[in-house]
């Protein structure tokens, strides 16, 4: 079984192709008239501009580490980490383009075809961005897993990917948040407050930069942070497996040990692909059941060749069950957080609006607070059964089970910012009420899909985290961290700090770009004569260059902070202090991610449920009460609280990379 | 020297006798004309009324525990606990007792003698609560000392005492934060909301329940915390000196060790007097400076007296530096909360409001967020350096350095809840302008006394937590928890759930209780005809009562789980994952309790800054945006975040008693 290993790379290459194949299927779908093409092209231009610019100030930032990486690990771990960056990359701008160009034919299709083809396109849309991340972390796991994986000694030298993979994630997770929330309240502020003229007003040149926002913080951040995990799990699991003790004469297990992880995420994206072309026949059921199923089909299938795999390979068959405790954890904490914000909470904050917006962040806080207990208590028992079945190697292989079907998981993801714009571009267009309710339905349930995909990217990258953490246990060495010395006690309770501060600064940082768009907005209708009277045309491009110098410069901090912790926490107190660091940071990030991710979900469903007519509808008191709720939670759960995924496990591959210099 | 500590209960005895004086010479005090003397007598009555209900309620749950102590830890640890209630009882019952004397009598005094004497009287009404606290804690330890503190073997007994103070500081801080916070929201809801009439209005039954609330909640409360963690220190300390490893050549030091922590709070006693007389001179400067000199001279006096008991014990002279660290750390930790409360964050915070409620929320987080890192530095760096002087011996006796001198630190704190309530007196009786500025000036003081205090309380908490962590280690005989261990590695995580879980329940607690003074103060408008005409009096009383089986019912659940995880997951997963939930909810815990009080305080100031006449005064949009943010931090900073520091040190002695049965 071992040697199927070496097909990965080509399975992951075939998975390319589908991919190529979904995007052509899309391109020749027809994009409706010249109205839609105009707004999807303002749209698409301006998510370029935002790539572009990112990936410029990001190759500076590779190339420091890159040097850094060569001159203190040497030349095998920089080119991973430069080949992790790039795969990375090219999965952003693969998703971020083909939603782009499903939305506006989402659209069409709503218009011309009705409510299951506009399914399928959109559907197809996020399927490119999932079946993208699935495949190329598969290559190039793969490839470096032929080239050192044979031989535990240099298996380490993979690390680097993963890390290549997480600074991506960083800027795309971190700095694409501030700029969608920056963008979206900065505009908010400017058109609807300040001048009086409605959302996605034309006049208003911050418009362009929020529709920008969308793609470029839930499709090309959600997926780098995805990326980040799914490859984080496979590289900490042959971490493990590379490193683990194992008797003598078991020691002929350990290259099944280290492959298992790569069979197991190339059944998944075997998995992930008929998951996703089950959607052609499952179209006609309800939208809702039909995206329900097509991941329930992966998952069944995955477990079943799951057990084939680690029966054939020969390890520990409680592998296969440390598996299924991933798989199923992933499922239940995506399925709180459905609860959390669109279940009865959502109406309880609703009614609490009555006596105004103050007991509304209570209540929202509060819901906030108490969503964080069932995730962590199913990490939890995840990561602990995984232990039973499997020893440490269970723990950190419950991350590869719950990220193996990734492909369809971030499908259905990403089809909800497809099925968002395409609403948009519905309604800017003047569609019409009928093509507005079918992309109406599709967006409602892409608000379900994206509090569930929110949900299992924290789950996912706390699990990460702690695989990352096994495997950094293991490669410094540490058989025992011990909370009893002050080191580690106090390393934790510093660990814990730093998320707070991240999430502290990214949260203030949401409110400078905010008033950044606020003067260039202003600068506009001041020096460009006759915007208001629609005489002239606003430069939206100008918005959208001075949001993104400005979410790069404020992620600057928090970003140094992420990266510089565990270094220098870890060379002045030692590899075990840095261990109770490490714990400490995941402890609070997971707590925080949670909290922050679903008060603000929670927040954000309360004012749509108020919109739909509820309680007096939109304009009533309540509703302006749930409004400020919603604002404040734009930031939680679109900056900070995603942040704190990537903070995490940035900082766990760090330190899994400095280990062997402790 | 070791044998001084026989004279440690006569010491605590001499402090309550001078504690006694000062209360008999407020009662000397002029108390003002019948209208001051009327409004004094209901919130007296109210507070009074609070009391007897909560420590009736209490005594049930004390009786429950004594017979589950008495069933598994035999007769003398469970009447430990009961001793430890009791003075805990009494310490509130003292300190509510002198605050309510003392507040009508400031206003007089700010009448008839000016600020000085005012300063003085309110000061002394303070130094009854720190005194009172210092004293009993004092002769409580020091009898149990002189009975089992000889032998090593029998010192665990002491530990029952310091868990009755914890029980005690569940109720007064949990149940007294609910109590206050529902009594205040629901209040203002009500009357000036609903009726539209102003605040403090005598139609609104609810407003005598609010402010027998600040008695309850910053006076009993505080008061309850304040003990819990200055006899908690001393127990961890005496147990860490009796369980802690030495050569058999220095086992003739382990009296010692163990008398130590009792001498020093001896002489804490002792420094505290003569900082609280010192105010006899101090009061001619300004009220900000006196406070603080009368702090810094019994610190000052400590750091000789702490030198001399060191050497002359001949223990370790790094236990002396540890003691430093401690009273240095406590504060460092008051001075990062006033900043954050007064400083420039509140400027800001008021600034955001420019742009309306949401920014000020968002603003205050992202603060109070911030506020975390510098204690929490702090709180560590006390730690890490009293290991690095004296060893484990050294984490331990930080917390007491930082809690010797309370019968000052509790004093200034303290005077606050007086000179406030002096300011309501002042205003509803009618005393002119010129008293008016003279208690203003005061209560302005005491906000920024009770921010530091505040500070100061969740330092100290946290301090004696980690002191208990180490003695819970010791008893246990865990020379190793091992964070690579998934159980206490899954330990961690569910520990850093339960404080999330706790604010997540009283936050929402305090809305309940709000709706429950909502409807009674409506039914009595309803049934009792004439109230709002002034012909009829409402009833205030059936207010209080109704609140206060409110806030008892409330914090059932959150007690309970502070109660059983521990006890619970220890006897599941054993001692080593024990420890681990420890230290996560430890984690947790510190951070949310200095988050949620340093945002509250900060929103708070900032709807007080804006009322002083900044940014359009009150009314202005600004300032509504700001009672708003006000508003969503009362529950953070009177009843949530002070829940932490009680969850912390329950669940750690809690662990600490049940640690020979695991």
């Amino acid at each position: 079984m071992v040697q199927w290993v070496s097909y990965s790379t080509w399975l992951g290459l075939m998975g390319l192709l589908v991919a190529l194949g979904l995007f052509f299927w899309i391109k020749r779908q027809p994009d409706g008239n010249d109205t839609m093409r105009e707004i999807a092209g303002l749209v698409r231009t301006g998510a370029m501009a935002y790539l572009k610019k990112q990936y410029s100030t990001l190759a500076i930032f590779v190339a420091i580490v890159f040097v850094l990486l060569l001159w203190k690990l040497g030349f095998n771990t920089a080119v991973a980490f430069l080949f992790g960056s790039a795969c990375s990359m090219l999965a952003g701008f693969a998703g971020m383009n083909a939603s782009t160009t499903a939305a506006v034919r989402t659209s069409e299709a709503a218009r011309s075809q009705g409510q299951s083809q506009a399914l399928l396109v959109s559907f197809y849309g996020g399927s490119v961005m999932g079946l993208s991340v699935a495949s190329l972390g598969l290559v190039g796991l793969g490839i470096l897993y032929a080239i050192f994986g044979k031989d535990p000694a240099t298996a380490s030298v993979i690390t680097g990917f993963s890390m290549g993979a997480s600074s991506i994630a960083l800027f795309a997770r971190m700095g694409g948040g501030i700029y969608t929330k920056g963008a979206d309240v900065g505009s908010d502020l400017v058109g609807k407050v300040e001048a009086g003229i409605p959302e996605d007003d034309p006049r208003n040149a911050g418009v362009i930069a929020d529709l920008v926002g969308d793609n470029v913080g839930d499709i090309a951040g959600m997926g780098a942070d995805i990326f980040e995990s799914y490859v984080g799990a496979v590289v900490a699991t042959i971490a493990v497996g590379a490193t683990m003790a194992l008797a003598p004469e078991l020691e002929f297990l350990r290259a099944g040990y280290m492959a298992t992880p790569l069979l197991i995420i190339m059944a998944g994206l075997v998995c992930s692909i008929v998951g996703v072309f089950s959607m052609n026949v499952l179209k006609k059921i309800s939208p809702q059941t039909a995206l329900r199923y097509s991941t329930f089909i992966a998952a069944g299938l995955l477990v079943v060749l799951s057990a084939i795999i680690v029966k054939l390979t020969g390890i520990r068959f409680g592998a296969f069950w440390a598996i299924i405790w991933g798989l199923l954890a992933g499922i239940a904490i995506g399925l709180v957080a459905e609860y959390y914000t669109s279940g009865k909470p959502v109406q309880k904050i609703a009614d609490s609006s009555k006596t105004g917006p103050a007991t509304v962040i209570i209540s929202g806080m509060a819901y906030g607070m108490e969503s964080v207990a069932l995730p962590v208590v199913f990490i939890c028992a995840a990561a602990y059964l995984g232990f039973l079945c499997a020893g440490i190697y269970g723990v950190a292989i419950t991350a590869v089970g719950m990220l193996a079907t990734v492909g369809v998981t971030m499908t259905v993801d990403a089809y909800g910012p497809a099925a968002d714009n395409a609403g948009g571009i519905t309604e800017m267009a003047g569609l019409g009420k009928e093509v507005r309710e079918i992309t109406d339905k599709l967006d409602a349930l892409g608000n379900t899909t994206a509090a569930i995909g929110k949900g299992f990217a924290i789950g996912s990258a706390a699990t990460t985290a702690l695989a990352f953490f096994v495997a950094y246990t293991q490669a410094a060495g540490l058989s025992v961290i011990n909370l009893t010395s002050p080191k580690v006690m106090v390393g934790a309770l510093l660990g814990g700090v730093v998320p707070f501060l991240v999430a502290a600064l990214t949260m203030r940082a949401v409110g400078n770009i905010a008033y950044d768009v606020v003067e260039e907005v202003r600068r506009q209708w001041r020096e460009i004569p006759g915007i208001m009277e629609g005489k002239a045309k606003c430069d939206p491009a100008s918005v959208v260059t001075i949001t993104t110098a400005g979410a790069l410069r404020e992620m600057l901090l928090p970003g140094i902070i992420g990266v510089a912790t565990p270094v220098v926490f870890g060379f002045i107190m030692g590899k075990e202090a840095l261990g109770g660091l490490l714990l400490g940071a995941t402890l609070a990030g997971v707590m925080l991610a949670l909290f922050m991710a679903n008060s603000g979900g929670a927040w954000d469903n309360a004012k749509k449920w108020i919109e739909a007519g509820n309680m007096g509808g939109k304009g009533s008191d309540a509703h302006k009460a749930c409004v400020i709720g919603d604002t404040v939670g734009d930031p939680f759960k679109d900056t900070s609280g995603p942040s704190m995924n990537i903070l995490i496990k940035l900082m766990s591959v760090i330190s899994l990379i400095i280990a062997p210099l402790l």
